[in-house]
């Protein structure tokens, strides 16, 4: 299997706009959204926007690392020529800060997403540190 | 929470060139990857192609599937704009067959995908029976 070394994995992950999150919920089930993050001091950061209590599933993702930590992050690559394709996984374990411990990334979050710097997430964040990147190319 | 309705989440999904799958490994963590499918009689369909034994990924979703059979696809669109912004997930039970017993879905992911015309999947395939269907949209 051809695989990314480190240093293009981590490059690929931290220029993409949205990565796509896995959860447990309660009953052991994956939970999947897509998120937008970034890459900071290793650790991946995720701002969560607009939470409507109650209502939001947004809510659900911190509901789910609060109760089993482990998560998982998948960013990748597709195109109609296969030899094109690529992606990396970032199994990891995640927790939920106050936006006010979340330190650079915040600043990292309104530098790579124009929308937050007209309106800066009013938090919480998920951080996710990695335990395992994996990465894949066609070629 | 503004939502899609159901014909048009199955409507995106069937539309889309890629989804993102998340299956459960033995260790209960999500297992992501991302894989081409088709939507057929209700039921994702994703070919396994060109696997390589003890070597390969895509091997590992499928011993995922035997043992557990909770996963869930996720389609989305991302944009700058993030009123674009919409996703649908699929919760589901999956299961792998043989690719003699895909049936239409074969022809289905052949017409979907070109590369499928001149390298026809040797399968197996993973099916993917819903068992809920959750729609997003920004706007």
């Amino acid at each position: 299997m051809p695989s990314l070394d480190d240093d293009e994995q981590r490059r690929r992950v931290a220029a993409a706009p949205v990565g796509r999150l896995a959860t447990l919920r309660a009953d052991g089930t994956p939970r999947l959204v897509p998120v937008t993050f970034v890459l900071v001091d290793g650790m991946l950061w995720s701002a969560v926007d607009d939470v409507k209590p109650k209502r939001d599933n947004r809510l659900a993702r911190l509901a789910d690392v609060g109760r089993d930590a482990r998560a998982a992050l998948l960013v990748d690559h597709y195109a109609d020529d296969w030899s094109a394709l690529w992606w990396v996984r970032i199994d990891a374990v995640g927790e939920v800060r106050d936006a006010r411990d979340a330190g650079p990334a915040l600043a990292a979050l309104a530098s790579k997403y124009p929308a937050y710097r007209t309106a800066p997430p009013p938090g919480p964040v998920l951080v996710l540190t990695p335990t395992r990147w994996t990465g894949w190319s066609a070629s």
